[in-house]
């Protein structure tokens, strides 16, 4: 039993429906737009097979739910596609339903926010210019809100989740029971090419039906999110998602054929139906700002989803570790500011066009979808538990549907940028085996899977960069005395002018007159290459370097640095000591220390005299 | 005498006329302008008060010039205004010059390139829209020569310099020889509210042509960056400077008046008088040209003086000392930088447009020239030497005319934009004392003025966090033991879930098995307030104060990290030891050392085996 502090932050079966099927529930505003699209290029007759279509697409919807909850009922770590796909048809089909999610999640991020922004300006027009602006606000809001933990989001959003599905349901019904629109709704947009009903037309609205499906694993791939027992609770969530959705969509379909619906410019398919059942008062409104709401909303189903498949992924060394580290608050901050950025580029590239992003967004889901199902199929198959037929059978219903539609998406849309998905995934599943390669190699240098030698002492000796006697000297020296077998102090005279050689001889005599008990030796400042210079960084390598190759000794570098006691002090500070810091790290094998001086009167010594008289102004040289 | 490879990247007498006066010779472009502008109120009566306006500025220029020529003989290290001012009326007068230099500079640059893209767009007023863009070219331009060493600034600037002067010359000898303009000349702008030639008329017209002399003190304050002998150089410099530009302000007020030039919109009276005088062939163009480029490049002066400047504040404490640290090519990129931002911001923010930052421009500059002044007549008076009443007559002299100046200029601009220099110079003088009083305190907090205590060695532990048994705990180790006098590995266990537990169990059992020698404590995962968390840095601060505490002890902390072969390879390690090392150098007293464990296989062992096999993966805490 996970203890309560760590439970209190995952989510329930309601909580998780609203938090990881939004995006599926938002999809009700531009999937049967979609159908209708294409449908409505053969007329009237077009939009007559509005619902035939709906019901394939709902029973399709029902074939991957069952999927999907017999999916986490034999994952319960989460995982999804690509844990179904690796676990069951090998590593690298794993990766490329992977490669598939990852593409899935960012563009449900960039669609999600583009159609609410969409549906924003379809109800207030006079905001279409800023239609880029307000998807990078909208999508900062939502990054924002996961930074602060899943469990945020999922009570947030509860609400506005709950106020969309009443108000659709209030619109179904009440559209049911009129039997028609209230008003003649506005002129349909005029057909360019006119075509006639085909097996053609009715599979491209299908296809573009297909995107009312999306998100529909999110709940299977975050089954660790919930809690516990997380099994139970994630298959709940995912049969009410399907439920749901599924009531939505048919009643949506029987609203559009019996209000002869079609598409309007600068007009959403779903605020034509609230206008037609609803009329255009305060009710309208209303539902108008819960779909817009949802919709920005929607993106938040990415955000639960790809950091647990990135952490995933970065436990098996596909991605970088960072990627599987969770902050406080339970957050995978790498993926959620990886997430951000990439659906950011989307939007910008994309000028916040719906149109645009749907093409590139399809293909992606129903690789996964197809890998998904053809995985779970091979296990069936290798259980052959007690009613493995009907499961397979379900399975091979699922990737025969999901992989046709998965073909006509790519072929049809593959020059409207469907070709930048093909180029991306095997990109990405190339950059998922590279990293695991560079893992494996790190890993054997490293001999993490053996026992290596034990550590063993050697002698070592302590570089201290020293620029005038001062109590930061004092100080550094001390640690230095206290850490090697031998201390050196050096100073690297800057310059060959008159006045940087006096420099040096009077640091001499002050050093011969403080008898620190350590000896001073003079650098010049040379370049890597040896020719005069004004950085310090090579000349105390090039020492550093010298000291170690004889006698093979362990060569540490002790930097003092003067910690200011206010922020802005920073500034009266040159940054030299970090600098020689960083160039040693970068360029020697020494053991690079560093030493914070912090600004504190000497104790039990006299109280401080606050006097600015002259001598006491910190030589220029020294900090 | 210094040697050659230094003296290599300094001034001689004609590269330093032509990098450090440049301003004032390219006021030539807009000095002149700027009293006929006061004076066309008056329409032909005004405009006839050219000649013997610019008269009385040659007269002062001259003033200036002498007065310039003995500072640099009294003060061959440069500082001008500055240090003439510290040295005869006290520090607090010193910071005031230097407030009024440093706006005086920055503004320079800003004016400089604005006038000069002005002059662009007059004679190609296509490029009008671009204005901004152009004026923030050319700034960056300017400040990429400037980093690259002030010698290449000087040749380079050296051939526009003399093409400018020498069209001046041709122009005006042309003009007189021709007694009027080859054709009429555009016609004047209305003039909106008429006035009669008064002596406010004629302060006004004395006080705009004042801006024709900015620049004439950047030699001196720039006397090191001459080749020795610098003092005499530095006065040819200054000598030739009053020479050339006296001479171009007479000829072309002479012009002026012999023309009847007026202020014609989006036209320079610079290419009214070259249209008058040589006609618009390609000698015109040439003219033309010439100025863009010398106005543009006259904001080189201020990248020459205000360096040195800044270097003399740095050295007395008055700015931060990065101010006075020289870079390779003797530059001072951090006075650069900061130059390049802050005319950057003025060109923003006044829109390029020259106008707007006249009336800020001359304020500082007559602050400047009258301080220096009046430094100089307390010099003439302290000294007394042979000639000593002729020059505090001089003296006196200057000290009237250019406060004369700067009081009409304040009280005429107040309300267009001088209140910010009103404002700005005291706080910069605040802003230097606040500094001072700074270093002050620093100073003695370590004791530079003192000889400190010898350094004296302490007990000392090194504390390692280890993330698993691996070649890099050993090197880690291994370093540890060669530095304290004891060594304890620390784990920090994030998270209180069973996974989190067994992974600690398992390590403890692995490290058993080692045998390092070393004791390894586990820590929980807690934050500043000891509540459960899931970061590094506070577990491992609270157990650094838990270890220092009793036995006051030295306390060490050594990351390992593991040093990545290619600069790609960086994404894969996740940062956690660089966090966990700044943590502690902000949070604790303990030294922070840091190892790079380099990706090399171990030496005399097997050849590395290159196969990727699952066990050899790296795991996910470890990097």
């Amino acid at each position: 039993m996970r203890p309560a502090s760590a439970d209190r932050h995952r989510l329930t079966a309601s909580t998780g429906l609203a938090a990881l099927g939004l995006d599926a529930l938002a999809s009700c505003a531009y999937g049967p737009e979609s159908i209708v699209l294409a449908l409505s290029v053969a007329g009237a007759a077009g939009i007559g097979l509005t619902v035939p279509v709906t019901l394939v697409i709902v029973g399709l919807l029902a074939v991957l739910v069952i999927c999907y909850r017999q999916v986490i009922a034999a994952y319960p770590d989460g995982g999804g596609a690509y844990t179904v796909a690796r676990d069951n048809l090998g590593r690298r089909a794993g990766l490329v339903a992977a490669a598939s999610l990852v593409v899935d999640y960012v563009l449900n991020v960039a669609v999600s926010v583009a159609a609410g922004v969409a549906a924003l300006t379809s109800a207030f027009p006079v905001l279409l210019p800023w239609t880029v602006e307000l998807c990078l606000a909208v999508l900062l809001l939502v990054t924002a809100v996961n930074l602060r933990g899943v469990v945020t989001g999922g009570r947030l959003f509860a609400l506005p989740a709950l106020v969309f599905v009443g108000s659709l349901v209030v619109l179904i019904v009440v559209g049911l029971f009129r039997g028609g629109p209230i008003a003649p709704l506005p002129p349909t947009d005029p057909v360019i090419t006119p075509q006639t009903v085909g097996i053609l037309l009715v599979l491209a609205a299908f296809a573009n039906g297909c995107s009312a499906l999306t998100g529909v694993e999110a709940i299977a791939n975050a089954t660790p999110s919930f809690r516990a027992p997380g099994r139970v609770r994630a298959r709940r969530a995912e049969a009410g998602l399907g439920l749901v959705l599924g009531t939505l969509l048919i009643g949506l379909a029987v609203l559009v054929e019996m209000f002869h619906a079609g598409p309007v410019t600068d007009r959403t398919l779903l605020s034509l139906l609230a206008e037609g059942s609803i009329g255009t008062g305060p009710l309208y409104v209303v539902v108008q700002l819960a779909t817009v709401v949802l919709l920005g909303l929607a993106a938040n189903t990415s955000f639960g989803g790809l950091p647990v498949l990135a952490a995933r992924l970065a436990a098996d060394g596909a991605l970088p570790h960072v990627f599987g580290l969770r902050g406080d608050r339970q957050v995978y901050r790498a993926s959620i500011v990886v997430l951000a950025v990439l659906s950011g580029a989307l939007l910008l590239f994309s000028a916040g066009q719906v149109a645009v992003l749907v093409p590139l967004f399809a293909i992606g889901v129903f690789v996964g979808f197809s890998l998904c199902q053809a995985g779970m199929l091979r296990h069936w198959w290798t259980l052959r538990g007690p009613r493995w037929r009907s499961q397979a059978a379900l399975s091979v219903l699922g990737v025969t549907l999901t992989g046709a539609a998965a073909i006509v998406l790519t072929a049809e849309k593959f020059t409207a940028g469907a070709w930048l998905i093909v180029l991306v995934i095997p990109l990405l599943v190339l950059l998922f085996v590279a990293v695991r390669r560079s893992y494996a190699r790190i890993g054997q240098v490293l001999e993490v899977d053996q026992c290596p030698q034990p550590p063993r002492p050697t002698a070592s000796v302590v570089v201290v960069p020293v620029v005038g006697i001062s109590r930061l000297a004092e100080e550094s020296l001390s640690a230095a005395l206290s850490m090697g077998d031998g201390t050196v102090a050096v100073h690297v005279v800057l310059g060959e002018e008159s006045e940087d050689r006096a420099a040096a001889d009077s640091l001499q005599d002050r050093w011969q007159e403080w008898r620190p008990d350590v000896p001073l030796v003079l650098l010049p400042a040379v370049d890597e290459r040896g020719r005069p210079s004004r950085v310090l960084g090579p000349a105390i390598a090039h020492y550093l370097r010298s000291v170690a190759e004889p006698a093979g000794e362990r060569v540490l570098l002790l930097v003092g640095e003067v910690a200011p006691d206010h922020w802005w002090q920073q500034a009266l500070f040159n940054r030299r000591g970090a600098v020689v810091a960083r160039y040693a790290e970068r360029h020697t094998d020494a053991v690079v220390c560093r030493l914070r001086f912090r600004l504190l009167p000497r104790r039990h010594s006299e109280p401080a005299h606050t006097s600015t008289q002259n001598r006491t102004l910190v030589p220029q040289q020294t900090v």
